[in-house]
């Protein structure tokens, strides 16, 4: 086999691995913790079918790309749960080391390609990348409220820690946003986050 | 909030669903059953970095869609092992009834173009449709591989059957198909799968 195929197949298996990093979001009707993979998939769909309430035009297929691979680094440097202060200091070290570890397994083109299509969800400023973050934030909202708020529950988040974190919908789409709104005010009158 | 977004929210909280339809693979590093969410993202990451081993040029946006929503009608109509030979008579019309289902959840012209782009990938005519089929038999037969063959071994599949399935993987990719052959003659050589 040449050296190009046989080093993306190396990296194909190697993603395998994101689908046993749980997260802190539990699947919808009470079920177990979400992984990385299923977030990835589920971020994916939704980025499609809602696309229509972008703030900006955006290229739909580059927004996939970013939810597809986003956490493939938390192979390396594990979840940082949204509301963790402590490992949210360190989470851009751990990530930064872990991209260049794991990418590394890509031919030199497609490991640019995909280090780029990182940063720039990372970053977070163009069209493409405020989607995408609005995907990472409304995916295990939906989840989570279908759960009456089992996680925020669990971790004791307050809305004002919601709201902090939330607010970057706002910035991919003022009409997400407003669901996003709604159901964090239902989840405070519910008692589900603290104020 | 209208109804078209409700529709949409609907459905998405819906396919979270198919993070608990587990399959016959078993993730790499002799891992648990792999759900049908996860072999989606997979085959979707995989169908990007080897778009330029497919036979005919495609359209990745059609097919990484394609590989992404391929399974969701199992939500209802559960998973047909590859090689389960009863199952297999009764699966189209068991996924024909679960399509219906599914996507009459989503805003009537979304439906329509997830249904169509469903029914292209199972008619499996279009190039888009060949290369999406490479990546549904190309993905679980990597992590069998990297399990040496402990699905095939489980299940007592031979390598005739293998062969007829992943002949397809042919149609989409005969540069992938050279390497899926490498790899069942390998398994057949270590007694992994019977002739």
């Amino acid at each position: 086999m040449d050296e190009r195929l046989k080093k993306q197949l190396d990296f194909a298996l190697e993603i395998d691995k994101e689908k046993n990093i749980f997260r802190q979001t539990h699947l919808s009707g009470h079920g177990r913790k979400e992984n990385d993979a299923e977030h990835a998939w589920h971020m994916a769909v939704m980025a499609y079918l809602l696309r229509e309430y972008s703030n900006e035009e955006i290229d739909i297929t580059r927004v996939i790309l970013m939810c597809l691979i986003h956490d493939i680094v938390e192979i390396e440097a594990g979840d940082t749960y949204a509301y963790d202060t402590e490992n949210l200091k360190t989470q851009k070290a751990r990530e930064d080391a872990a991209k260049e570890k794991i990418y590394s397994l890509l031919p030199p083109d497609q490991k640019q390609e995909l280090l780029s299509l990182f940063d720039e969800f990372e970053e977070g400023k163009t069209p493409e990348a405020k989607y995408a973050h609005a995907m990472d934030n409304l995916q295990p909202l939906l989840l989570n409220n279908s759960n009456n708020g089992g996680d925020w529950k669990e971790h004791q988040v307050t809305s004002k820690q919601v709201y902090g974190r939330q607010e970057k919908t706002r910035l991919g789409s003022e009409k997400l946003f407003e669901v996003t709104d709604k159901i964090i005010q239902e989840n405070i009158r519910k008692g589900n986050l603290k104020e």
